[in-house]
């Protein structure tokens, strides 16, 4: 049997160094002669046939894909239904992997995508279609269950630290007389992770932020205000850390705005604006807020090399796998060692991770629910350490690349929308 | 007479670069063997005769002092009121000069501080304690009068520009499915110099930032809705960048908190998500808001190399006028040539200076109103040339140093209190 193509799909929210993962794959492939496609938008993309041939990009662009963020082939939020009621999306998907000789699929997302991975493999095997399905671990969120660390988190945490930290010098510069209340909000839907980032500014007791909001924490206004007061007669002024999640007691998330994305989350942001309000009314203390938003995720400028690393090896991994004929894995990261810092990639079957979600322990959040662990800066800090910064252009920008994405021709008749 | 000491103080909103004017100011005197102190908190630290001895820094501390952001003695928002009716202030500025045998008086900030800097030169005069008066510039608002351009500034659009490029690249990854419109609100209360350096992203025609909303054109919503539609449906997504001094026809803010800073400016931010209300609900466009607020002052991270060269050059320059015995007077960046880019450092009398505000012209500024021209890029993109990152520590964050500051004694038996 001839190995035929290998398919590359990214999916859900991208990061600053899910395109590292991309040009591994490609590159590691284009090693072992072996043709790459790439889903256009995801697996929506699969579905449409809209595929593109990335064999076309010349080998400077793929290069330049390492250092580039977003997703560069195009990434979505679509969730295939369960098997039994979104049966004819699989079959779509196994149609168009027939028409263009597609052995291996490749699914770089977090544990939504491994569970529509594992489903993909299970009914190529079901329709005499086998096909090497490789999850590859890709979140800013760092959820993913089994992998000690998802790769673009690392990069998210080095870029909330390092914005804490800078912040917090500006606010201190000019408490006297100026804002006293800096609150940040960072990412992280349900664990507190990025959050959790934030406290490796504070290389000293009593350095900035010197106040974490988790979401797995309920979110006590009282004790808060209180802390806040409490700091800022301390030290002059109060940097705020605050998960997008916070919940009041009641469970109801303090910036709820009644969205929701195509996974049923609710979709959230603005958090900061009214924990400002609050400090401003209760305490009359000035009070700026900023909510960095995509730029959190997106700032490969200062990416952790520790990442950027790893998001090259789960890549890298995920074409070996499917080579050496694994289905249904996912390459993760093995912590071998905290200090020195050491890790390697293995397989764990997609099993094991699909549809699970890794919780920040509470093992990592002070005793007074304000703060961070040592167990949680072991763990937390060699993801941020190295830089691997863009190369920059003359003009003071970095030399990202958007790569010409040529179509390949469909090959099958019928076309393919969204079921009902 | 004797050179006596110089003292430096820092005024205003901080940047990510007005520590390399005061490293330089230090290092530059220290050479010469003339003694610096510092102002604690700026103004106030001179009114309260709260001194730093900058003599006891290491030479590591000061060197560190290059690359790190926010104000290492201290900044204020504290305006000294006219000499009719607040004498009181200058005089006892006068007496702590007199008092610690201050002789050259550094005055490191933005328009008002170049006022009050010209006052106190008069009233030294006036007492018969002349002193040597400089100010230098400093502000990420681009706005002092002579002139080209403003220390801190150059950083700031350097993170404004990369930010857009690197969050476009996210949002272009997902728009099929996920948000469609981004809007990045930035600083600049009254002039659009760091709106319009967001136009160097778009490097070539039909790149983001699409939209760029200016505080020097009134806010149109019908035509601003059409364009973001129109770019939507051209592009599949739409970037705009808003400056936070947008007003509507009637002059007024969008985003009006209404409360004020000590120098009577409006205290602004929040209208990006009132602009994200106005297209969620107008044109149904899933949208995703920024407000970097200290972020982007503070990103010393990513400062402009240019920035932070001239940074320095002027603090070198304010010295060196001190030294040569000249008097109210700043050292302004001239610019003696665009390709190659050239600039010089020359002395520029404060009157010409003092209470002005350069805006942004009109021709910097696109026919329809939401773009840059090719003289705004002429002007804007040498500016950001360069990279100067910090070094790094071994944790991944970077090496910025907290000085000691220690106290100078005091001499005076009189406190200090503000007036009225």
């Amino acid at each position: 049997m001839s190995r035929g193509k290998l398919l590359y799909a990214q999916s859900g929210g991208v990061t600053a160094v899910i395109n590292a993962t991309a040009a591994a794959v490609i590159t590691t492939a284009r090693a072992a002669k072996w043709p790459v496609l790439a889903a256009r938008d995801g697996i929506l993309g699969a579905l449409r046939e809209d595929l593109i041939d990335t064999t076309r990009e010349s080998r400077a662009h793929i290069a330049a894909l390492r250092h580039t963020p977003g997703g560069a082939f195009g990434s979505c939020r679509y969730k295939l239904k369960s098997l039994e009621h979104g049966r004819a999306d699989y079959e779509r998907l196994i149609a168009v992997f027939k028409a263009h000789d597609i052995r291996a699929f490749l699914y770089n997302g977090g544990n939504d995508s491994a569970d529509t991975a594992l489903k993909i493999s299970a009914i190529g095997r079901e329709l005499g279609y086998p096909i090497h399905v490789i999850g590859v671990p890709k979140t800013v969120d760092n959820d993913l269950a089994v992998t000690d660390n998802c790769p673009g988190f690392g990069s998210v945490a080095k870029y909330t630290a390092l914005s804490v930290a800078e912040a917090s010098l500006d606010v201190e510069s000019m408490c006297g007389t100026s804002t006293k209340v800096f609150i940040l909000e960072v990412m992280g839907r349900h664990a507190g992770w990025i959050a959790a980032s934030a406290g490796l500014a504070a290389r000293a007791a009593g350095e900035p932020p010197h106040v974490i909001l988790f979401p797995e924490l309920a979110f006590d206004e009282a004790a808060f205000l209180a802390r806040v007061r409490a700091t800022v007669e301390r030290v002059g002024y109060c940097t705020v850390v605050a998960s997008e999640g916070i919940k009041d007691p009641a469970g109801r998330f303090l910036a709820e705005v009644g969205t929701h994305d195509a996974f049923g989350h609710v979709q959230l942001g603005g958090v900061a604006p009214v924990l400002a309000g609050l400090v401003q009314r209760q305490l009359d203390f000035k009070c700026h807020w900023a909510l960095p938003d995509y730029l959190q995720r997106s700032a490969r400028h200062v990416a952790s090399k520790t990442d950027a690393e790893q998001a090259w090896a789960v890549g890298q991994a995920a074409v070996e796998y499917a080579l050496a004929g694994r289905n249904a894995v996912m390459p993760v990261i093995v912590r071998t060692s905290d200090a020195p810092y050491r890790w390697k990639i293995e397989p764990a079957p997609l099993t094991r991770i699909a549809n699970r979600e890794k919780k920040l322990p509470r093992s990592f959040i002070s005793r007074d629910g304000y703060g961070i662990t040592a167990a949680a800066r072991r763990y937390l800090e060699p993801l941020i350490r190295g830089e691997d910064p863009p190369p920059y252009a003359k003009d003071g920008l970095p030399k990202y690349v958007r790569l010409a994405n040529a179509a390949v021709p469909r090959r099958l008749a019928e076309g393919w929308e969204p079921t009902g």
